[in-house]
């Protein structure tokens, strides 16, 4: 058996987003993502994904050469060569814009994102070489299934007008009742049991009634509200206390851990987080203050499958509960999450996924929520299989754009449809 | 290929332990280790090892009866049969006296101990079954090899008169210029280029005086005091002053995560520790307080070597340095804490092993110190392979002992020399 790896391939691709509100403005109709393929000398391939926003793939493309002629189960290397990895002869380092709401931005972080995409790719190839699901190499799974909760979004019925988009079936929600609405499909159609609402679009008090209005309808379920740090501590306070009785947890509601934690300080609602903690370097302070309580891991900015185990051994070391974040993806993340999910002891909560938002994938087959749970795989790697043809699709569109979709800025897809829209400042409200 | 577990068979041994002294008085003649052998449905053996005391035993032996069935691979699994499995109807809690110098006693302490020695035999199925190096279980080596410390400890030239014991070749170390002499024999035969003195057996200042003359004798070689917590803080703070220019660290002044915080106060040579944070539930504590700047894993107190790169993960999220700790062992632990060590990026301290105080092994093949380095093995699993007929020979030991070996007792064996010698109460000095 042969593991060295012969070849790295990344396919850089745009997948359709709906109109989805955030604090920042919308998502474009079109998103970039990387696919990653890594092929064995004994020609065994392995998927991953990661973000695809050009600063990614720069690093990508010299990370992807270093790795040939490597053993594809070398994953505590793969931080060695991301250290080494140069962009047109200069290392890349301190902060590095990539937009969006991704927490603090800094050379690491984007680092550690481009690794998550190898070391998937890596594990895909290395379980299936050896005949093992991808949660085997992490060590076992400790479930069978993995809980997801509904991602509930503020939504136009379509993008703006004019504007080239795929289109959904999901309607418009931009009060309550919409929410109620969108809630119920994703009971429907996937039966979710727990319900996040993506908030700092509309003033709190809208928010504070649309969240009322799911615990009406779903009485006794689990909800989350995220304004990803749109409040002011104060406001953060007043949304906790008219909503602290029906709340599971308040994900970011103020921005930075300063802020997090007097919030904290203020409110028996238990906080979560992928803003203020989304690297190892902001975890001493938050957990020393006790700035939240749930850290919500996306496995793309902490490295990749291994480092989110170290992530939730840390979070039980100090009490502090652990879930998984998510940003627009697809299947392979999915199969990705749901595997070191199943082998984290400590994870007590419903993990984020945007993917039923996906109506595009790059695999053969979708996976499926069945009442609200994704069932661990216990196929070789990942479970899933790349569908070349659509990635060669997702790819054309890419290579057909003509640049203003492949860094996503929801700011500027906002702009379409309001000319004067700048990123709201923080707190917004 | 089948993985599913079909045999677990437990090996208590008794092996030679040189007349090493320590604060609680001297090593026994012989002392109890377990082994642990892991059999999988294919005939693939896989080999661990742990505390061989009666407490361990019998955990060992019903988490042994649980396995049967399991896949080799559910390492995580482990964890949740260490907390099922009872003895004589009732589940281990609270405090557990297993003697020694081993931190904090709990029942959860002793589970995660009889879980490494699984862990590891595991591992090594594993490993050999899929035919990879433990390292490649544990993501992949780092480092070609491993540095070890030279353990240096006061001892007699052999055990008391009348005892049954086998003899050793070291004499006798009781003063600056023996310890001095032996640390002459570590270079020589095993090449090491750090020394550690274990001590707490003498007036602090005739350590100092030992630690002074190895300075001395190895100008610039990293040295290190360990009195397993004998010291107030006060005279903790007064051998950091005197040794400061010399000392890479100091290993457990004084005893418990309090007195180290102050210790650490005040003074600015790094404190080291395996005996205030043995277990995930005293880092939060020891951290936050800035108790210790290093600490030293001992793969079985942690319950395995997964859980030993948490920890290391830990370490350096916390800005916290580790190395690994040793208590008596064969080349089963060593090839063990070989494996992990070569994992571990932040190791950035020689680790500790008794292994060569130890005359006899259960290997057919004892592993080597080169330069003061073990190589990492890359043949499947730990690379190493059990004698039987040893193992037989060292079991029969273990079964003809009266009952007075089998529980491992430096005070009582100090009492066959001295017999009025209590356990010195702490502080010591």
């Amino acid at each position: 058996m042969n593991l060295t790896i012969a070849d790295v391939r990344l396919t850089p691709i745009l997948i359709a987003d709906p109109p989805l509100l955030n604090t920042q403005g919308v998502h474009q109709p079109y998103t970039p993502r990387l696919i990653v393929e890594v092929e064995t000398a004994d020609g065994v391939t392995g998927v991953g994904e990661t973000y695809g926003d050009t600063k990614y793939l720069e690093l990508a493309r010299p990370f992807a050469e270093k790795l040939i002629g490597r053993q594809v189960g070398d994953l505590n290397g793969l931080f060695t060569i991301a250290e080494d990895v140069t962009v047109d002869g200069s290392r890349v380092s301190g902060q590095v814009d990539v937009g969006g709401l991704r927490g603090v931005q800094t050379a690491d972080k984007l680092r550690l994102s481009v690794v998550s995409g190898f070391e998937v790719a890596c594990l895909d190839a290395l379980g299936k070489a050896l005949g093992q699901p991808v949660h085997a190499l992490l060590g076992g799974k400790v479930r069978d299934s993995v809980e997801y909760s509904a991602y509930l979004f503020y939504k136009w019925a379509e993008h703006p007008e004019g504007v080239p988009a795929e289109r959904d079936d999901w309607g418009a929600a931009v009060d309550p009742a919409g929410i109620v609405e969108q809630a119920r499909k994703f009971t429907e159609r996937y039966g979710f049991t727990s319900f996040k609402l993506k908030g700092g679009v509309f003033p709190p008090d809208e928010e504070i009634a649309a969240v009322r209005a799911l615990a009406a309808a779903f009485p006794g379920h689990p909800l989350r509200l995220d304004p990803n740090g749109a409040w002011s501590v104060e406001t953060s306070l007043k949304v906790a206390k008219e909503l602290g009785d029906v709340l599971e947890y308040l994900e970011d509601p103020a921005l930075g851990t300063p802020a997090m934690a007097e919030v904290s300080a203020g409110t028996d609602v238990p906080l979560a987080t992928n803003m203020c903690v989304t690297t190892f370097a902001e975890i001493k302070e938050a957990f020393t203050r006790d700035a939240v309580q749930v850290v919500l891991s996306d496995h793309h900015y902490w490295g990749g499958l291994r480092n989110t185990q170290h992530l939730a051994a840390i979070c039980r070391t100090f009490g502090v509960g652990v879930s998984m974040h998510s940003n627009t993806h697809l299947g392979i993340s999915l199969a990705a999450m749901t595997q070191v999910a199943s082998t984290v002891p400590n994870l007590h909560h419903a993990c984020d996924s945007h993917y039923p938002w996906q109506s595009e994938d790059v695999l053969t087959e979708r996976l499926r929520f069945e009442g609200g749970r994704v069932a661990v795989s216990d196929a070789p790697g990942l479970g899933v299989e790349l569908d070349h043809d659509r990635l060669r699709f997702l790819h054309r569109r890419w290579l057909d754009d003509d640049g203003t979709l492949r860094e996503r800025d929801d700011a500027a897809a906002m702009r379409v449809a309001e000319p004067g829209w700048v990123t709201p400042s923080v707190p917004r409200w």
